[in-house]
């Protein structure tokens, strides 16, 4: 195919999750240019919807490959690829590779399965495995990676081992949107006291599902906080305590959005932890390209 | 004023929530008529609309007086009833009594402050007195009332005292129409063994939050449960798992809607803990007819 060029010649690397899609291409000698970044996300792609969104993928950057990663490849994305099993290196993901077509791959996500401990990732995986390629997170250690659905990962000889998810941030969407919390969430989340005082609450207590409701009636009975800092301390000190009752881990990596891993930092600083904080964007990149340089 | 009577010749009780309100015509010798259940909850009432809500209400039987209870004395109701401060038996509730008219009266909450430990009920304490003074629950002991916020409530000498709330029945709801476990909550819930796991896991763990992610997680992966009753069971193993933290309790007194406390019931007796159920419409006539017999 005329103008078609390989791997090694550059790529565009999109980052297509449920709600968002970013696009970057990487050139040959590593320097990264966004191409895009839009709200097209897999479940506003229309049946049948696909091919036009793919020609305009290429289209931003003719006659290159696509390396696509996340919800993409879930079973509301493009092509489903199947969870590659934990444990999991580039090794397990590129052998669990889709091609769709001859210049496209998608990435698939990987899971966890012990019994009834269950879980899955799609695109995080991207991000852990090439910060740790990169030598930015441990080969062997506890990486944390924040978001709707967070991440606790145990990495294993440099790949993902035993892994929990826990729905902080769609909960805290949730309360932000319906229900008597609503209004008590409406400004913006500070690393403030009453945050601090929320992680401590929920990285020593086992009661968040009451303790949310405390939150109302201080507010009724006119005890005045920050109640947006205080439930998002609650929730990510519950978070962290899930985590590292799970996995331990005196220094865990955080990977992701820089104001969410800095919101786990404070967290994590109170739980007498220390942390590493790694943009979420520059791992996703360095995992793209580790994983476009194995496919030659 | 022609035909007004007074409380001892019968009254109209009216348990008027957020989203749904009912009257009953309480007769002198105790027979109880119901006389209407309509989606009319406080914030269904528009600015201005209490005036004809209450003729209509007056209208149901007409010349007998009103005794309100619920959100319809909160700040989003017709008059504020101010919460009475817990200790709080019939005799704080009377003296908090709003009169927004001559024939009519507001049964105020009742809040609970000790530094941040700070909690409200509307609507609960008419039916937990009402159970006490009736003897169908303790004087000194536990009760626990499931609901949108359940209400586990520690009773002294009669009195409502030291308790909690528990975002439960808000949480199921949110968790059943939004988010990524909307569609796994489409089912009804059963007490089965899926609610058993469900209930012993919360009762049992700290980690709400991420064990609800692994029910999404466990049907991605092919392991098949009854995920609606396994995350009621979580939800209300962890709130009775939060009850019994604070107030302890060999037997608890459930009082609300069977098809709820029969849950609680079951997760307590998960507990070793043993129940008694009261249905919560009887203990909300029970109570309104107590609160009318002291205004003579």
């Amino acid at each position: 195919m005329a103008g078609r060029t390989d791997w090694a010649q550059g790529f565009i690397a999109v980052d297509w999750g449920t709600t968002n899609r970013r696009a970057w291409a990487v050139e040959p000698g590593g320097e990264i240019r966004e191409l895009l970044e839009d709200g097209m996300g897999v479940l506003k792609v229309p049946p049948g919807g696909y091919t036009g969104e793919i020609d305009r993928l290429r289209a931003l950057w003719p006659g290159h490959r696509l390396l696509l990663a996340g919800m993409v490849g879930s079973n509301r994305g493009w092509v489903e690829a199947p969870y590659a099993a934990a444990p999991a290196g580039l090794d397990e993901l590129i052998a669990a590779l889709k091609r769709p077509t001859e210049d496209t791959v998608i990435v698939p996500g990987v899971s966890w399965l012990d019994g009834r401990d269950a879980n899955v990732m799609r695109g995080e995986e991207v991000q852990l495995l090439g910060a740790v390629a990169a030598g930015l997170a441990p080969a062997d250690g506890v990486i944390c990676h924040p978001g709707t659905h967070a991440k606790w990962v145990r990495m294993e000889g440099g790949a993902i081992g035993p892994f929990r998810s826990v729905m902080t941030g769609e909960l805290f969407s949730m309360l932000s949107r319906h229900g008597i919390l609503q209004d008590r969430l409406a400004g913006e989340v500070s690393i403030n006291d009453d945050f601090r005082a929320g992680a401590e609450h929920g990285l020593t207590n086992c009661d968040l599902t009451a303790e949310l409701f405390s939150v109302r009636a201080r507010f009724l009975l006119g005890v005045r906080e920050d109640s947006a800092s205080f439930i998002s301390g609650l929730l990510i000190g519950a978070d962290v305590r899930i985590g590292l009752d799970r996995f331990g881990g005196d220094n865990v990596a955080l990977i992701g959005r820089s104001d969410l891993t800095a919101l786990y930092a404070e967290a994590l600083r109170l739980a007498g932890r220390d942390s590493t904080q790694l943009d979420g964007e520059r791992a996703f990149l360095l995992g793209a390209r580790a994983v476009a340089e194995r496919l030659g």
